[in-house]
């Protein structure tokens, strides 16, 4: 082991034997801090299905809550992780030192086991910074293409930022019935102009089209009033959020792009 | 700084100055190692959509391939990642340490601003193991209800494992018309004993039902002449992974247990 440094907020070993990093992983888990271990290791789960990865260098993350995560050098995604709630063990076993996290309901195990481990840091880290998502309503457009049951089951878009005479219609598509249906997205409260607006589209749309032409209003939340006045001219509101916009584009065309599945 | 450490596998720093850690940060990217930087930092994205997170301790993680992780204390999933492919620079703004990624197709940046840095690791991690994920028969068959378009869209399960001589259905539901669907599960490839198990099923649940029934065998591939005995009955094949549900499962009733969205 080389120069470790101990201090109340940061703890580093560097290359030691599998019974030091033992003692700083416990202190971790007791501490509950958060701990990074690299190190030589394979790695067995046992849960809702079963996993084995053979021997190779990777970092194991756990965290205050009792997450864990197994980083291979690369991928952005973890080969191994659980979510928060697993209880920790360490032990020496043979040539290994194994590292367990059960987790209840579902019951799953993964044993970490490192036969050499390069360094372990032990960090107090402070975290209360706000984490803000946004969306534009050009991104919700993207969103609802990529994944039109945000509007609802059966929903098919055909178009999107479609001119249509006073404007341009968001998303234009057709339902699980055939009919089209005319999408008006708002990413902040719908006021009674996004009825008009969407109502306008309709009226336009309506004189050419052979079949009957639904409208949604896609929006976080209504403003005041907005959903009698749609009720009242036959438009329906769909609630929708930016943030989850964003998720759905961040995971989606990434996966997409990478051949995920 | 405290007791740096540097040989050519493993580089630590400890609470170094941004400037220090500027030069080990920018030696992991030209040496193309992975690189492990905790510290107090904002984060900047703007791509796909936008977000910003505010000032907190965190794990940056950057990949050889060029993947970015950005971990909170708590959680086991990462407040800001990118895939691998981005480019990164690292500059000293003011009284910040920034580390930039910047990928094209989709256009994104991701900006990582450090005030403190409590410690820069920079590793050089060999990891040429296999990850072997396994699921049984029985995870199978989870895997389809939790996710019933495995088989096919408007597929919805009725029971599981359903008591019918000569033995057990699999996985029995109805499909978007309404059919009975008898679906047989196997996670090896399907032999034709396998056709005629579902062909008894199917025989035993067609003297009660009052509807039209379909069955179909579902394996990772069929062996030799399966599929024409299988066309020739009138039954059909699925092609289905006992990874993919593994994958199912693990992604699956996780966000169902954590109301991940």
């Amino acid at each position: 082991m080389q120069e470790p440094n101990q201090n109340n907020k940061i703890s580093v070993l560097i290359e030691p034997s599998l019974s030091e990093a033992k003692v700083l992983i416990e202190k971790a888990f007791t501490q509950r801090k958060t701990l990074i271990v690299a190190g030589n290791c394979k790695v067995d789960y046992v849960g809702r299905a079963n996993s084995k990865l053979e021997l190779g260098e990777r970092i194991l993350i756990i965290k205050a809550d009792g997450s864990l995560l197994v980083h291979r050098p690369v991928g952005y995604e973890p080969v191994n992780w659980q979510p928060s709630g697993s209880v920790f063990h360490s032990q020496i076993k043979g040539d290994f030192l194994e590292v367990h996290a059960v987790r209840q309901k579902p019951r799953e195990n993964v044993r970490v086991l490192f036969s050499k481990v390069l360094t372990v840091s032990a960090l107090s880290l402070q975290d209360a910074g706000d984490f803000i998502l946004n969306a534009s309503e050009e991104d919700m457009h993207r969103a609802i293409l990529l994944k039109p049951d945000l509007i609802e089951n059966g929903f098919k878009p055909i178009s999107y930022e479609k001119k249509v005479e006073p404007g341009f219609v968001d998303v234009y598509g057709t339902d699980n019935q055939g009919r089209l249906v005319v999408v008006e997205v708002k990413r902040k409260t719908a006021s009674k102009e996004a009825v008009l607006q969407l109502s306008g589209y309709i009226e336009a749309i309506k004189v050419k089209a052979d079949r009957p032409i639904r409208g949604i209003l896609v929006a976080p939340t209504l403003g005041k009033d907005v959903q009698r006045m749609l009720s009242s001219i036959g438009l329906e509101f769909k609630a929708l959020d930016p943030k989850k916009c964003a998720e759905v584009l961040k995971k989606t065309e990434t996966s997409k792009l990478e051949k995920f599945f």
